[in-house]
């Protein structure tokens, strides 16, 4: 059997077939127009379906079930995506909307709690029961893996990592709240972070690597003007392996997964980013005596494919 | 049957028989005398034991196994004990060595791990399946259960709330860590920081109340004072709460259990607790629909004896 997954973006729809053997056959996207109804973004994601079902000379009848990750909240018993704000959907009913199209069993779940599967049942925490996704991008999404299923907890909620506490009383979060971790941690806040420090020395390898455009910052940019040997840049990166590190800690204090995986365009730094990491963690975890094994960090193994792939498991759940 | 349970603290050891109706039929506590060797400490609870199988009429062949709760690290799979500093034991082989006195299966635990199977199998969160229970005392212990099991993480140490942050950089706690939740939302951060109040404040309730002297405060001292409608006590009071609902938020962000039970000297305060907590809880979490349920914050029902009666219960894990 086979197994669509779609992972429904602000900007684009992915969506991939995913065989028996784990491995990803066919993929396409198209784009959300996201200001739409989601009647038509809905019925967009069932041809998008039927176009790969077509393409990879398959019928409908050799898939098992599509699955879909969505960012937002959940109500996975009974298919509907309760919210998600960057696409404006509110009370939708995914499944019942998509079976109108396409005539297959439909599973919806949260995007990060999609990655965090696929890294459980196919990449880099494969061989762990237990472990914990975070994915660094515009925010930091956060999946639980519990005994190889995702953990939600008791109303669909859980693992919203991002929005556990960093700084008591600190920056003003996207969501609201103050201090939250993805307002030091994230992608978007390492860029802020960079930028930051450009504007006052702007003598460093980061304006430089820009051309003194700081518009043009990305979160690669103090780890290059770092490996230049900046200063700036060595102090932006040491700052933001301290932000990151504290909440890994806070992970492995709370839960003590077997493994962390990190996901997001700042895992490509690999090991530049884990050594310190490592080392950072680990002088911030509760008990450190060697003989008590400690979660293992790792950069994520599916990369951005993680969304489709996870999505595609979520039938596969309690299987494998 | 019946079952033993032994809360091994740095104080006092008490013992209670637990039986099949999971009630508190007998218990008994004696001095710990922290500094003698291991054997002797360990002698005293299977001798405690035996006394307590003899006063409740019993023989020891009524007696399925013996709980033990301790502070500090376990072996589980080993029964041994690898670290707790209250009471200076390392590597203790607590099963073998209590075997040499009393022939039953021995059961080890972290106590606050048993305080929250207490509350989910007898206590305040018996009707739920997945449940956090934090106990405010010198530190802040914590307990996670998810479908009526202590989840304990893969190396058994998970569950140790009071060490996640709350102020980056913040105090310095016991573990040597900083800004740890424990070195704000503890009963001991409450006592610090009501004596605080009180010396900035000279002509406070807090002051009155103790008769200007400030040893005399304890965890009660600034709720009394609120009472009274002092200015400072109330103030005290609340920022205590705002320390503990951030810490609280962290669980339901990160973990959404149904049920959060709070245990210790504190949760006395009943409502008077409860009622603001609940509201500066809700201020902080991720996502506030009215249509997603949220974690219900309780008080502990067990109080003193969970220890007990917790420890008395880790043969039942997955069979009630």
């Amino acid at each position: 059997m086979y197994y669509i997954g779609i992972d429904l973006g602000g900007t684009n729809i992915a969506a991939g077939i995913v065989s028996d053997s784990l491995q990803l056959i066919a993929k396409k996207s198209i784009p959300t127009g996201k200001d739409r109804d989601y009647t038509e973004i809905i019925e967009d994601m069932a041809q998008l379906s039927h176009e790969l079902i077509k393409e990879a000379g398959l019928t409908t009848e050799d898939i098992e079930y599509i699955g879909i990750g969505s960012p937002g909240v959940c109500d996975r018993e009974n298919g509907i995506l309760l919210y998600a704000n960057n696409i404006n959907f509110n009370d939708v009913p995914m499944a019942k909307e998509m079976q109108k199209h396409i005539s297959l069993p439909v599973f919806i779940e949260n995007d990060a709690n999609c990655a965090a599967l696929g890294e459980s049942l196919a990449g880099a925490a494969k061989d762990v029961s237990d472990s914990v996704t975070i994915t660094l991008g515009t925010g930091i999404g956060g999946g639980i893996v519990i005994n190889k299923r995702i953990f939600s907890g008791f109303n669909g909620m859980a693992g919203e990592i991002g929005h556990t506490l960093l700084v008591f009383d600190g920056e003003l979060c996207t969501c609201g709240k103050r201090g939250c971790w993805e307002a030091y941690a994230s992608a978007t806040a390492l860029i802020r972070q960079t930028r930051a420090a450009a504007e006052e020395n702007p003598n460093s390898a980061i304006n430089r690597l820009v051309d003194g455009n700081l518009n043009l910052i990305n979160a690669k940019t103090a780890f290059d003007a770092m490996r230049l040997g900046d200063h700036t840049g060595i102090k932006v990166v040491d700052q933001y392996i301290i932000y990151l590190a504290e909440g890994i800690a806070n992970i492995i204090v709370f839960l003590q997964p077997e493994k962390i995986v990190i996901g997001g365009g700042i895992s490509k730094e690999g090991e530049t980013l884990l050594k310190p990491l490592r080392k950072a963690v680990k002088e911030r975890l509760y008990y450190k005596k060697e003989d008590v094994p400690q979660a293992k960090l790792v950069t994520a193994e599916i990369g951005n494919d993680a969304g489709i792939v996870g999505a595609a498991m979520l039938g596969l759940q309690g299987k494998i």
